[in-house]
């Protein structure tokens, strides 16, 4: 049986170009502190690297900190900072951030203050600039949920906090791949990558910064990457993530066909089942995302049944391990908790096709009736 | 022309079996935190990785937390405890510790002691024995140093230490592959692993621990590893490392072989070179690794006229990116500032034989007499 996999949210598959670009180097001896001619080829490597990650998200070189994924690119951009160069005494955190976030925000030991969430999943920038009164700020604020696929107003938010000379953190991880992705368009002072999102391999990363921040390491060390991330750089895990990126990016319109698939797809569901709520209908979203809920409805059963049929979707953030609990992003929503245990999320990616969704809706339908009869019983 | 790599201690290149339990795994959508087939599949490789790593080390598996490379593990090994937890108020480093140990040792708020070192590389244990007088501490001492290749007194460390309460860290990661490992026999409390030291890939490691100790994450989020490391798991990676290590420990018996072949090429320098210094000769070493030193040579220029001639060794530590310095390793060891800025070392590796040694003898000394001839003009 071939599977269908719809959950590209929580990790897309490796790119051929990626796969490939990975191979050309694992045999190789790559350490690019060494001066040595390997050493040296790693380095150039490297930098090419560097500058051609920095292109396509238009951010300066200087500025690209590569990490080892996107939960340590997030954990140092919020706990990087020495105490002697800190410009802020307070945190304020989306309530719709990942635990990459909301943990190490939580840990860092500044004030933290969560920044409510409209109902249709979009931050709230008036909550957002009450809250900025006062001492400066670093803001978290994500540019698309993973959860819901909302997009996040950043560059308004960006605006809003500079007037209160504040930094904003952005974690782009679920949007880099997704939609175009702009460091200066967007405005922001630091922006989280992870390579396994859009095809590239796990284990890797970004952290890019305005090249002037004085952000500080979170593993120390060898003093690689101009002393703000330590450790023998991976080089072909690095050349593997750029080159994803890079096709990623030329294969971006091909999401607005994913996007028509999504819309095609939530309109049969709201044909079949009246009564489904689908979690930020009427915000931006990004085209791969479906979140959607039938209130009563067991998600994780409905996950199970659907996965025997050989189809695999995800309920909440599927970067928790193991955890079945109620979603933090549904909850700062406010949807009401019978809708947000019910949720499902369908996440589209790379290969998807209509015929994967149609496959989707035909075991859901029956998974469904399937609950609805045992619940009858 | 074939390029004859002796740098085996600042990263050996990928087994041809890690490569293959990499590339096995790269195409596939490898969440451990998903619940469906992918996402169980993926936990079931990770779980038997970790299994096979804690079997390997003698280590117990509740207590493996992968990490993203060697210098991930020191620091968090150093900087993963919650002020709440934190059984220890002081931090006594060796002398000899690679800069992942010590920098975050400085930066951990901790009351920080150096450890001094003996002549002959190793760790001095009459002065640990006096440090260790006074309030608990925590000591951070490795078992076989990069840059000399000498074995330390780990045992009788730890022995020490638990005598007065305190907490034994072990920076194993040069010694993992080159010698015997056993976490349990050592009696260390936490130990740290790099993949790519060993013919595993880049950017992947471990921290072994005692699974009772409170030790809490450096990098938080999702929860994955027990909460003590968060970020989706790097399958292939982690799959590649243990396979190497696998490999690795198989073949240690060919080690005596190539400490058969660096005694030898010591005994042809000695008498080539009669003030040559070998470093840590009358220590406990690495079998692969010779540091040795001629007063009054140029370190940087030998290196590079070797390298000119295709043979890639290095000088002091080569994790340090770009950085020509004395090394704190010789200064701790009281070597003389003439011998220390002329130290070179070779480390031997999987493949390397004693051709390998005699073509680098030739070069080295044609580079030798080039040294003197443009001293002597």
């Amino acid at each position: 049986m071939t599977r269908i996999y719809l959950d590209h949210n929580a990790t897309s598959p490796m790119r051929d170009c990626a796969i490939s670009a990975m191979q050309d180097l694992l045999s190789r001896p790559l350490n690019a502190s060494s001066i040595h001619a390997e050493g040296r080829f790693a380095m150039a490597q490297l930098e090419k690297a560097r500058h051609a990650l920095a292109a396509h998200l238009s951010a300066p070189h200087q500025g690209v900190i590569f990490t080892g994924g996107g939960s340590e690119s997030c954990n140092q951009a919020i706990k990087g900072w020495d105490e002697a160069v800190r410009p802020f005494k307070r945190i304020l955190v989306s309530g719709i951030e990942h635990d990459a976030v909301r943990k190490p925000a939580s840990a860092c030991g500044l004030n933290v203050s969560v920044i409510n969430t409209k109902p249709n999943g979009v931050i709230d920038i008036d909550h957002l600039s009450e809250l900025l009164a006062g001492e400066p700020a670093l803001v978290c604020a994500m540019l698309a949920n993973n959860e819901t696929g909302v997009i996040q107003p950043i560059s308004e938010i960006c605006a809003l906090t500079k007037e209160h000379n504040g930094l904003v953190f952005c974690d782009a991880t679920q949007a880099i791949g997704k939609m175009p992705v702009s460091f200066i368009g967007l405005g922001v002072d630091m922006l989280a990558v992870s390579g396994h999102k859009f095809g590239g391999p796990v284990g890797v990363g970004a952290l890019l910064v305005r090249p002037s921040l004085p952000i500080g390491p979170l593993v120390a060390g060898g003093g690689q990457e101009l002393g703000r991330r330590s450790g023998t750089q991976n080089v072909p895990a690095i050349m593997a993530m750029v080159s994803a990126l890079e096709e990623a990016i030329d294969e971006l319109p091909h999401m607005s066909q994913l996007g028509q698939f999504r819309d095609a797809f939530e309109k049969q569901l709201s044909a079949f089942f009246p009564n489904v709520h689908i979690v930020g209908k009427d915000a931006p979203r990004l085209e791969n995302t479906s979140c959607f809920a039938i209130a009563g409805v067991k998600a994780e059963t409905l996950l199970m049944g659907l996965d025997l049929a050989g189809i695999s979707i995800s309920s909440g953030s599927a970067c928790s391990s193991g955890k079945v609990g109620r979603s933090h992003v549904l909850e700062s929503m406010r949807v009401d908790t019978d809708i947000a245990q019910a949720a499902l999320r369908v996440s589209l990616g790379r290969g998807n096709t209509m015929n994967d969704l149609d496959a989707f809706m035909h075991s859901f339908k029956k998974e469904m009736s399937r609950q609805l009869m045992s619940a009858a019983e």
